[in-house]
């Protein structure tokens, strides 16, 4: 337990992360977010340090985590002025936010001329596997980066799958929540017609997990859009954003993703609606033609047609 | 084992229905096929009666299951001169076709002008299952013939349920395929992108199995997209035409289904490019940038742009 770990960025992801490892006996010798208050806040319930100002971060910690929420937020943290490489030669930095591969890349890149390490750690669960340690992680970067990290690694997850180099996670990880993405906004299609042609959607949930139509989504978010329950463990902004990296992924090779754009398009459309708070199954407001989100959506689909 | 069978349709479906229940002691007793030869040829491997008219095939059964390929022949068979509700007074038509809902409940009203029953009887599950006896049904229809078609159909499936009144097995089947194959198209699309980024696409489908991005379809058509191996289990056209019933379904009640609409697209595409006869995992050949069948999507993908 000899690396003292910093944390940057303390959203629901970050935060939990931090509290597992306090309980697994690492120090947590760093906290920063942007946001002064969560990061004092969850300083003081951890008995951590708080600091306003990265270099400090890394002046006090050996390995830093970074769960920011884009990659502006990412380029921030480590390229301008006062960023987190300032006296960084011997740290590692573990990314875990969902950014787009090339920013890895950069990232990486800039580290070395520091002579500090970076690895990116994509997560491919959610909050409660944070906080229990029972994360999907999957990790590109140097292999002695991951080498280095698996310690800290191994206690946040069940999975920690080395996949590449810098990049390469990200890309998995953009594929994985690309098909996720589209898998919920179909899954919201079914519901939303089943529940206006008069179909018991516990039945069609039933019939779906034993035919074709079954999908893990279908676990996690089937019942939730029954219920117009979307209280928010993966939101609509996210969704549209991690669909926005996969289609920009798409074009600077030539490809066209048809599923993936519309999808992008129903997600950027619950942020329009100002619903891109609600969790991702939220999706399913879009097609349902009862349920409390119903008339402004209707006033959008008037506006259109 | 009283009933004696009809069979009309010899398709991959219908054929294998009737071999099951022949093995299953039921007596086959009218086996008609537009395709007179193939008709011929199972009437000729079960040792039962072909007939070239329905009446006939009406005549000589009790119990007629049809397995007809789209609406227009449903109508076909039961509407015009010469139909099978000749004389059709105290028969029992099941259904297999996946057709449109309004379809069923058109063909249950005319069969009840005959004194006559109609179930729908609507498989979620491929050819194998129809030959061992192991579909999934989801029926439709007045519950007498739903009693009465019970010993037959129990015979075909493992699983066997009634649904509710004419149509409402048709509609829970048109979602479960518009789901299945929305979420076929989102493969393809992960897959297509992975194998042009160079990705390993074994470890990709397992790190999707293990994650959000897990499905039925990535378990019955994941690895046939990575071999390209699209040997007809479904077919893309019939994928296209259930997309079709389930974007009727949610024009007619002023529902919008983008994901289920483009999808749609997709499989017609595959139709317009000749390729229609493909298994439905040759969705993928729509987004992979290698494999015999990129030059042919190249070449369309050039005139649209």
């Amino acid at each position: 337990m000899g690396e003292r770990i910093g944390i940057v960025g303390v959203g629901r992801m970050g935060s939990n992360i931090a509290r597992r490892l306090k309980d697994c006996g690492f120090t947590i010798a760093a906290v920063n977010d942007v946001n002064v208050d969560a990061a004092k806040s969850l300083a003081h319930e951890l008995g951590a340090p708080y600091y306003s100002e990265l270099p400090q971060v890394t002046k006090h910690a050996d390995v830093i985590i970074t769960v920011v929420s884009d990659d502006k937020a990412m380029k921030h943290i480590f390229h301008d002025t006062g960023s987190l490489l300032a006296r960084a030669k011997g740290r590692l930095f573990i990314n875990c936010a969902t950014v787009s591969p090339d920013t890895h890349v950069k990232i990486e890149h800039w580290a070395e001329q520091h002579e500090a390490m970076t690895l990116e750690a994509c997560m491919a669960s959610s909050i409660t596997q944070a906080r229990n340690g029972t994360l999907y992680l999957m990790c590109g970067g140097k292999l002695e980066a991951f080498n280095r990290a698996k310690p800290i690694l191994d206690r946040l997850s069940i999975t920690n799958r080395y996949i590449g180099s810098a990049g390469t996670a990200a890309q998995v990880k953009a594929l994985v929540n690309m098909v996720m993405n589209i898998n919920t906004a179909a899954l919201a299609e079914g519901m939303g017609l089943a529940e206006s042609l008069g179909i018991n959607l516990s039945m069609l949930r039933e019939v779906f997990s034993q035919t074709g139509a079954s999908s893990r989504v279908l676990e996690t978010d089937g019942e939730d859009m029954q219920n117009h329950e979307h209280s928010c463990h993966f939101s609509a902004e996210h969704a549209a954003k991690d669909c926005g990296i996969a289609v920009k992924l798409s074009e600077e090779i030539g490809l066209k993703l048809p599923l993936a754009r519309t999808t992008q398009k129903q997600f950027e459309r619950m942020k329009a609606l100002d619903l891109g708070h609600l969790d991702k199954s939220g999706v399913a407001e879009m097609t349902f033609k009862h349920g409390k989100y119903h008339t402004l959506r209707q006033a959008d689909d008037d506006k259109e047609s």
